[in-house]
């Protein structure tokens, strides 16, 4: 039964486990198209990975579903879980991983996946993505009803909401991600309808320095100066023309910004 | 023709290898699903590429089909091989590669690959995996039988079998793979039924230091300090809680390990 | 609608872009095999990705469509294109990316991307992969004419065209591309005919030093020694059996290499 099942670990692409995760999706549903979103997350980092797939998982096709395993509590006593939005599915530990996603897309029901129909036999300590989470998700993919994994359950926010620019003087947010080409994305979202037109009319501080404003596009930019821009997901990035913001400017993950409205 | 196979190289991502040989094996059957293990293997690590090999063949369903290129002999006197066994098939270079997976799985008949009607015209003597290798492993796929690619051989185990915990008092091995946790993973095996109760009374050294064991997942051990645990693929390892035992204990490849009755 | 798109990027694979990528081909033709060439060109690397690409495009069978997406001028005043050569498709930004490749398949239609028809509801300055190059390489899968989604151009290579060996006594090149293995690889190309058994009477020198001529395989070759060979690639490159002829000889992208023949 034909479905798309995306992947988003800290597994790494060097050892067996992610392959062992795909062997049993497919040996449940063999006709599944698997993508994988990134297996490079810093290991156990679940706000980087919450921010990840929150940027991707909605370009998907409805009834994808997301397997994502950040899992540092493997084997303890968080539950694991199964959530249902209007278009997706979700499969992983409840840990928080899903917040960012859930806050742009609710979920109509999440369960506690606690039945054993539905797992490896006798499931290890140590590998709930391939003993747990795979199976459950690949018998959604089949058809399953979700009820059918578990109790319904009350999902909780671990992590703050969102910081989206609207009317105030003033926005503090941080750096949550830097990129593969050395961008520092924050938690500030600016609607797009903004960005365009009064991006040059608000300064922006990271950590504690003003930052350029004012080009809409990277060739605008002057050549090695940060600048701020409204990246393609929507956040506030700084970046810098033909180079890395994280090496020119020294901050990364964690270093304070500030947008404002300029006198 | 629908039909998975897997691949298992040392050539990196980075380069067009990977994609030649995805590419002559869609030319030949365009229906198939690839599925990555890995690329990462260290180059020409035979030894490190048969155990994410055998970690990871068995949980793919029936009719999947393993190619795995490590080739540090392409070109010279090494054989080429197809191998069948009770589920799924195998092609690679025979150097000692499938070892440990014809360990877990032994193959029922192997042959060497000599007939050229499978292999790409003017096949050149450095890129067999392209080749020689996926257009025999594509054929596969197609329903040939496997015998129409050469004559049978005999398969000749390189490297040293299965090290079990069983009876003894004392078994010793090494470490084998550093994953990309940093957990360091033996060549000793231990039977999970064991591994649950029964690793508290074994005493294990690595490098000749005693680890701490006793609990069985991660939430239990003390932070910052190794303990052993029996790992997702059953064999003994040596972890360290949010952390990196690569990184604490400073042993990597080939340390020693030793496991042993308590008095 | 079945379709294989092969996808070349620098994006690196820690982030969601190539994810997101996947995700817009996906929501267009949720029946497309998406095969990764590599994202790992660095960052704006147009020259890399021209022969990365020039080395794998062609394994791939008929109506393969080829996305690459190198994009140093995204959102300033370089046309995006869509071509179909003989056998293939490409889509991705006008900037050289495609030169290599259409030395080989010269393309029989290029047009320039500018239909909004094809391209997501308010495309970013910063994301053309995602907003205008992956809606346009999705909808041409399903059967699109190339020339709804512009005006056609007339493609201008911008880098040098091909080096290959023909009669002359001397020809220069230079190192293009080093690869996992520490290969270095010139853009000397040099007909299969011709390397097995005239090599040897080739001289060839990296870098001002001669380097040894002679093994046609690896396995001949004196261990920790340059030698220069043909690759599986067609062009002339420098190896160290066993080991990293980048390490050994210090050399890398940008060292000129010469091959002239011998008294």
């Amino acid at each position: 039964m034909k479905g798309i099942v995306t992947l988003l670990t800290d597994f790494g692409t060097s050892d067996p486990y992610v392959a062992a995760v795909k062997g049993v999706l497919l040996s449940i549903n063999p006709a599944l198209d698997l993508v994988d979103i990134t297996h490079e997350i810093k290991p156990q980092n679940i706000q980087a990975a919450g921010f990840v797939l929150a940027s991707a998982f909605n370009y998907f096709p409805d009834g994808t579903l997301h397997l994502a395993v950040i899992d540092p509590g493997v084997g303890g006593k968080r539950r694991g879980l199964a959530a249902a939005t209007q278009r997706h599915l979700f499969v992983g530990p409840d840990n928080g991983l899903f917040d960012r996603a859930f806050t742009l897309a609710p979920p109509r029901l999440v369960v506690s996946l606690e039945n054993p129909d539905y797992q490896l036999p006798e499931p290890s300590d140590t590998f709930h993505g391939r003993d747990i989470f795979a199976p459950a998700a690949a018998h959604l993919t089949l058809g399953l009803p979700i009820e059918k994994l578990g109790p319904p359950i009350s999902y909780q926010m671990r992590f703050a909401g969102r910081l989206v620019l609207g009317d105030q003087d003033e926005l503090q947010g941080e750096i949550i991600h830097v990129d593969h080409f050395g961008n520092l994305i924050s938690n500030i979202e600016v609607p797009l309808r903004q960005s365009k037109d009064e991006l040059q009319y608000l300064q922006v501080l990271l950590a504690g320095e003003p930052v350029f404003t004012g080009p809409d596009i990277y060739e605008q930019a002057p050549p090695s100066r940060p600048f701020a821009l409204i990246g393609s997901s929507g956040h506030l990035e700084v970046a810098v023309r033909d180079g890395s913001a994280y090496e020119v400017t020294g901050h990364g993950v964690g270093a304070p910004v500030v947008i404002r409205r300029q006198e």
